[in-house]
């Protein structure tokens, strides 16, 4: 299992914007093979992180060059620039122990 | 649905003693109300993060009050305080969208 986290600077005032984003795309993750869960979260320091979740390192990186991520991607170019306040951050985790209820 | 992740800034070396203290102890987690999933994650920077999912804000908020959250934590006075390079950092995370396979 692999997790791959993106943190976004969102400028104040501009949250409701940018969860209405999220809310409105087509991530075309449903027809990604390996592809697990996928969630937006809002932490209590106001950022915000889209968090997904992978069956490993391999199915996300097929993922990054498949035509599903193209798509999926293909329409950032509407986002207004200034609904951030600094470059998003990726970072990747390998899962190392897990314990389910 | 909600998550908290505790970051820990493990000394250079000394990661898989980090590891095989988590990976050994009890956690009681499977025990509590609203506990849905933990998982131990080792980032692409080298950081540590544990992570849990909750039912709720309140599920984890009643945990950190319980016997279970204490009998946990009792042991964590063993851990050598050189493992680590500075203060873990909790941060708490509402889950606004979900979207899964």
């Amino acid at each position: 299992m692999y997790i791959v986290m993106n943190r976004f600077q969102v400028a104040e005032g501009r949250e409701e914007e940018f969860e209405e984003i999220w809310r409105t795309r087509d991530s075309y993750l449903h027809e990604v093979e390996g592809f697990q869960e996928f969630h937006l979260l809002r932490g209590d320091g106001g950022d915000f992180i889209s968090h997904t979740t992978w069956e490993d390192k391999s199915a996300f990186d097929s993922w990054v060059g498949s035509e599903s991520f193209h798509k999926a991607h293909a329409r950032s170019s509407d986002t207004p620039p200034d609904l951030f306040t600094g470059p998003a951050k990726v970072s990747m985790y390998d899962v190392l122990l897990t314990q389910t209820k």
